[in-house]
């Protein structure tokens, strides 16, 4: 399995992936989810995958064989973000039509993806791919798209994160959202691929790998896990026994 | 769908269930999700259903209707909690003959329990029985069982519960995974039944009923959560920019 998140804010983008692939607990091994695609000064797209690694895998690497090449699948080319999703989709499509009916008795063909970044002349957007390979578009209330195993690092953003929240906090509540999951989840693990992008910076160098061991990340766990279980010996106990 | 939570701890056990039962998003009712079966100062027996309702309702109705009728499916008469599981899989898996071929067309006909209690001579002890009709026991390390929509409200009790937590700790602690729940999911909803249940009192007279109005749950959920925002806050972010 897989996490992976995109969130908008304000001030830019944060995007998170895990890295573990699995086909089975005994058989898991380490892959990259997310990868960017960048002109300096002018774009900056990256792509978060989950599902059928094959699938995935074809169409990232069709779309960077395709880099600056000129064809109709160039993402230099894309005039907006809305067409950088749109030209993902159509790779993705014309891979799930090529391998499908070879794949589906072996398992699940499909993919997801999260698509964010920015083009000059346009906001920052995020856009994910569903597996029929439509797409949606993120906006200031549906802030966070996430996909793979979604829902344990889901209410620690629910309760904490709106449009206005830094890019510092959100990156924090990303990692924090990470740590639930994995905790949770055997099939998600670390090291975790954290872009934190600052809105008009055309760049990705804000890019950090968080392995297990990672004393910055490791800090943020500890304080947030000492102080959760502060809290909850503050939080009053309901009544139990009749009066 | 549906939650339900069962844990134990070395002073009894907590079982927790949400009312919200729906086909569909537009069609949503209330219903009790949990029963108890009692002879006072010498069993206690109660049970958490998820799944289809008809299949549940059936199960734990039959149950009702057999209680003290002195035939093989009568609880009363159960020597342990391991034969009260036996009987209920039993009885569940004749309703499953019976429907399976006429409601397997219109969706899907299993349903899931949880099963807690003690019988005199016993420890507490707290079961979940598969669709399939076959069950697991918990034990000092798989100490919560869930069922329904169970991720959501996950991460807190990996955090926080051990087999050592006091009976208002753990009340409180599944009281604040129904609170992730509802918040991240539309299909979960309350009133909660929650029932502490302490050892050896073969009673289940501790049973609460919260709404979402509820004075005691509304002071622990905005405990919790005023207090995680403020967690959050001193937890110390993440570098961001590049040094």
């Amino acid at each position: 399995m897989t996490y992976c998140l995109g969130v908008l804010i304000q001030d830019g983008l944060v995007l998170a992936s895990d890295s573990r692939t699995n086909a089975g607990i005994d058989q898991i091994a380490m892959v990259r989810k997310q990868v960017s695609f960048v002109l300096p000064g002018e774009r900056t797209i990256t792509v978060l995958s989950a599902g059928n690694l094959a699938t995935t895998q074809a169409v990232v690497t069709s779309l960077k064989q395709s880099w600056s090449e000129g064809d109709e699948t160039d993402l230099t080319r894309a005039p907006t973000m809305f067409d950088v999703a749109t030209i993902l989709c159509s790779v993705y499509r014309r891979i799930l039509d090529r391998d499908g009916d070879y794949v589906r008795p072996f398992g699940d063909v499909t993919g997801s993806f999260i698509i964010g970044g920015q083009i000059k002349g346009e906001e920052p957007r995020l856009f994910q791919v569903y597996p029929a390979g439509n797409f949606i578009e993120a906006g200031p209330r549906t802030q966070f798209l996430q996909i793979g195993e979604t829902k344990y690092g889901k209410p620690i953003l629910d309760r904490a994160l709106n449009f206005e929240t830094s890019i510092g906090m959100t990156a924090k509540l990303a990692l924090l959202s990470f740590d639930a999951t994995i905790h949770s989840n055997l099939s998600v693990g670390p090291p975790n691929d954290l872009l934190p992008y600052r809105r008009d910076s055309y760049s990705v160098e804000n890019l950090r790998k968080y392995s297990a061991t990672n004393a910055e990340w490791s800090r943020i766990r500890d304080a947030y896990s000492e102080g959760l279980i502060d809290l909850l010996s503050r939080v009053p106990d309901p009544a139990i026994d009749p009066p």
